[in-house]
């Protein structure tokens, strides 16, 4: 079996995780690391692993021959160029979410994608998650039956950075993406409509830069089930990460993942440990598989397990969501993307 | 301490269950029951009871000079009238919900009530479970901070037969109206707006008379929080009565009651019993306690727990859900009074 | 169907309670209540019940021919004489745990029983409860297979009072007793040999009066399985009662009643209410279920859900658990009988 | 900061287990793995690891004056030798529990690591877990106060091999054992006593060798405290492992980890997946945590977090409560000590 030879584009920090992931994978060689900002101390952390090529220039990694795949992990403004450069050069890519902040800016990545036969995974790792993993294969599996309500939970144990807020996209597209891709991988139906609306009640800050810290979308899919997500920026007991399918036959639901099982009773009460607090701890694991299955796609060609298109899916409702608040009434996919394709076409 | 001589109006089941309850309580005496189909069958029932009047004409109990307070269990078109006219008897009254399908009647029966100065509690029984008064005082003694978040699940075990549904007044009006008095309820503030939307899922029967089996509606509060609320008509795992609220300081929520708590773990997997299946096993306690209360609110003059306009707020949130749906547009409640005040002049 | 007349001797707490079960019951009449310190407040309680006839002799209650059953909750040193001469009337009986101090004095009552043809049921409450009934429904119907190891916990949370403790008859005989009937009746087979320790861990009042305040029993049944039960006198957390049954297919366990499901989650950690506190409370619905079934069994001339033998074996584990503490080995119940059949004889 | 370099005696299961644990560890290098069997298969995995020398002779571990500690993977029968030449030449030990199956032999291993002054650690997995570390931690920071009541349940998904169950050394020794460490580590004081009972219920194999496959010990601990562990041979559901820990301030329970959270809701019932079912996945993170603080512990020189008195005291009440099977009777722990010293010098 042959070695993948792969090229990581960020060294932040889900760049190195995915770095530390690939490692430990039989069969992968991680070649090159570039990034804007590489200096000794990702030196160091190069040596420490083995990896011999650091550049600050990616270029290198697209013009090597020898390198297979990429992973790029660098800011979302660079995703589409690098998705198009990465294409044209014949490298299998695997790219943060989301692929761009702009609907029209993902179609042409994935068009560049589509006519080049490369592999394009999205990073939705909560897929490769042990919990919501066994919600999809109990769904599938039909135990309860048709989905009619899918319900999904995900709040932040901390607020991110202002730095980080006025970039972010704002809490569509930035936070409940994830949700919107989970919505449609448990229901087994792409979404058709979304209402969305919400309030700054955590932080100003939020209202300073046009955003929203705490936010509830319904949801209408194609199939006839009906679903919402609720968001919050700050969960003071921690990281909140639950979904609910409920059916004609049934309902699973899952709750958090806890540091350990003991039951703690006092004279105050009966107690136990906050759940995991950190995404990083939460999704270990499901970030070691998301890496493994995208190297196995390669080696075997097969379809990778998230592509383009539930990247643009998320996308999609992300964007109809902001419209959504904005118009305060529900808005269609189609709406929202006639609506863009529009503007892009003005523009 | 005097004695309350009660009468009771409708002795369907709930009626019935008043009635027993009351029985039990010292203070209390059950003077007369009218209903209209009162035959041999209820003659039995209150002779077990010592009830000594059975009419089928509630005008003898309206009369009564004796009669301290009456309690309308009778179907939802007799509540205006009965309500008119028990307040110009100066009777208390205990008015099962909702008040009436018609807002600006539901309006009339509150003016006479104040004008009367008697006392009216309406019957949202879960606002007495222990489970959702637990919630409730969480919420107000401030453990979790202002809320932001309030999440109602409420599903029946069964659909109603179709006789019921067609006079039922459809999904908002007959279910989530007890939902709507949660919201309020749980989260110290009133309701806004309301966006719903729903589906037909379980029954085509619900399409025939123009209803919904399965909805979700999502509520702004005037203090800025948010709230969803999702029914079903059908859940086969039994009756789930379930609330979340969500804040600044942390979370509550409750789960459902369940008749024992075994747990049994065998090659299959692990299991345990489904949860109690049926409102009148699962809210057995509250239907005690809100009668309980109710007396007592009259012993010593106190303001009732659930008062008229509870029973209007909820009423109003319903309509204006319903109107939602046919708009397919987030409705302010103050709109749809708006509009049936508009109405109901033109009729 | 006729009316069970009954008549109850000894209207302490429990008394009351069986009492008012009773009043509960269609097809029974309390007809006299005797108690050794009948007051003005016996008065008072007896006439909001319409209970006639109370007295501080229990004879009257023995010689009323129209007395069809007696209620035995007076203290434990009556118990016997009280047996032999309701029996000698005639009577039914429901007797509290224990029925004596001396397992020869009991198997003194169990024969006058026996000689008259009337029923006797031992007041072991906790077998008709909702979770310890599950249990033994989940192990006779053969889900978990044979039983290997039965573990029960019971931990009151409170010590009794010094005057309580000087005439329980000790930790064996006054906690255990429940918790070795609770062995026989989920496991479905007899004790055979008990070893017994424990230790004065919480009040030294203990050693004062040869008691024990923490205890663990270690038991073989004639099946081949084995078990242990622990108490303790104190658990600050309210009131603990578990029991788990493993076999050959599997397991089945119980955890605590609570007053509510509300789970709250704040910074410090997930925290629920603790169990139920009190024993009425947590054994309400036992209590009123014991009771409803006697009187069933009585009028249609059934067999009694918990007999004199089933108060008997208890008893007699009690004693060998008692004798094991004493030797410090393992005691086989047939030696606790002989030794104690021998000690009869000698006295 | 020095390397540390590593000769692992042994690559069965838990030999390989750990050296890959000790692969990931910086500071590390596994210079040498020495098997009896070794052989092309081995090589492969080595070569797979970068693993250099493989052979058959573990001497050359002991004599390669490069090397800092051994892990000792091999049969129980070759501990106590190995143990003795390894401290002799100068190197740290990790090694497997039992030290032996003998106690007199287990203290003269245990003579020849203190003269020569190196580590022991001996290898009880279970402390490191996230589970009963927690228990500890809760016990140790005084939450529920002084301990009275340990509990612990440890049951094995399926009955070892017959090959095994010869050589194992019985129940106690084999399995028990852990518990045994788990009961002084979590009451924080030393087992004074023990009374063991147990059946054969599951296979009459374990007849066959003289061998018990369900069993209960009490303990009597030297602060007073008592505690009860359990044990089968088999449990359907998967691996059972739960300790509890009841004292004057309240209690810390573990329950089981499974392999996600999912709750299923069907007609049925409500269902959950089985525990983790085999102990390397469910002791997975405790096995990494073991390893690195051994090496930490070398590194930083600190005392062992499990040495050889640990071992010793998990033998010596193995062997207790062998002999209190046999005798059938409690069995202090200084009694056992003392006959095997005097059969050992009779030998």
């Amino acid at each position: 079996m042959k070695t993948i030879r792969v090229g990581i584009i960020g060294a932040g920090r889900i760049g190195k995780i995915h770095a530390d992931n690939l490692l430990r994978l039989p069969h992968v060689q991680v070649v090159e690391v570039s990034d804007l900002f590489a200096g000794p101390e990702l030196e160091v952390w190069a040596a420490e692993r083995g990896i011999k090529q650091i550049t600050t220039d990616s270029n290198g990694i697209m013009e090597n021959p020898d390198i297979d795949a990429v992973f790029i992990c660098s800011s979302t403004d660079t995703h589409v160029p690098l998705i198009i450069q990465a294409a044209a050069a014949g490298k299998h890519i695997f790219c943060e979410k989301p692929i761009s902040m702009n609907i029209t800016q993902t179609q042409k990545a994935l068009q560049a994608v589509e006519a080049a036969g490369v592999k394009l995974q999205i990073g939705f790792n909560r897929r490769f998650d042990h919990n919501f993993k066994r919600v999809y294969e109990i769904v599938q599996n039909g135990t309860i039956g048709d989905p009619h309500l899918i319900k999904i939970t995900s709040r932040d144990p901390n607020p991110p950075h202002e730095d980080y807020i006025k970039v972010s996209g704002g809490i569509f597209k930035d936070m409940m993406i994830h949700d919107f891709d989970m919505a449609r991988f448990v229901s087994g139906s792409e979404i058709e409509e979304v209402y969305a609306h919400g309030s700054v009640l955590i932080d100003p800050v939020f209202t300073t830069h046009g955003d929203l810290d705490t936010a509830i979308a319904t949801l209408r899919f194609k199939n006839g089930a009906i679903g919402v997500i609720d968001n919050s920026r700050q969960s003071v007991y921690g990281y909140d990460q639950r979904v609910e399918v409920f059916g004609l036959k049934g309902s699973v639901g899952i709750t958090n993942d806890h540091p350990n099982t003991a039951e703690i009773s006092t004279v105050d009460g009966i107690m136990r440990d906050k759940p995991l607090n950190f995404f990083l701890e939460r999704y270990n694991e499901a970030y070691i598989e998301e890496t493994k299955l995208f190297i196995e796609c390669i080696l075997n060609d097969q379809h990778v397990p998230v592509d383009g298109n539930d990247g643009f899916q998320a996308e999609l409702t992300a964007l109809a969501a902001g419209l959504s608040v904005k118009l305060n009434r529900p808005v269609k996919l189609a709406e929202a993307l006639e609506l863009s394709i529009q503007q892009s076409m003005k523009a």
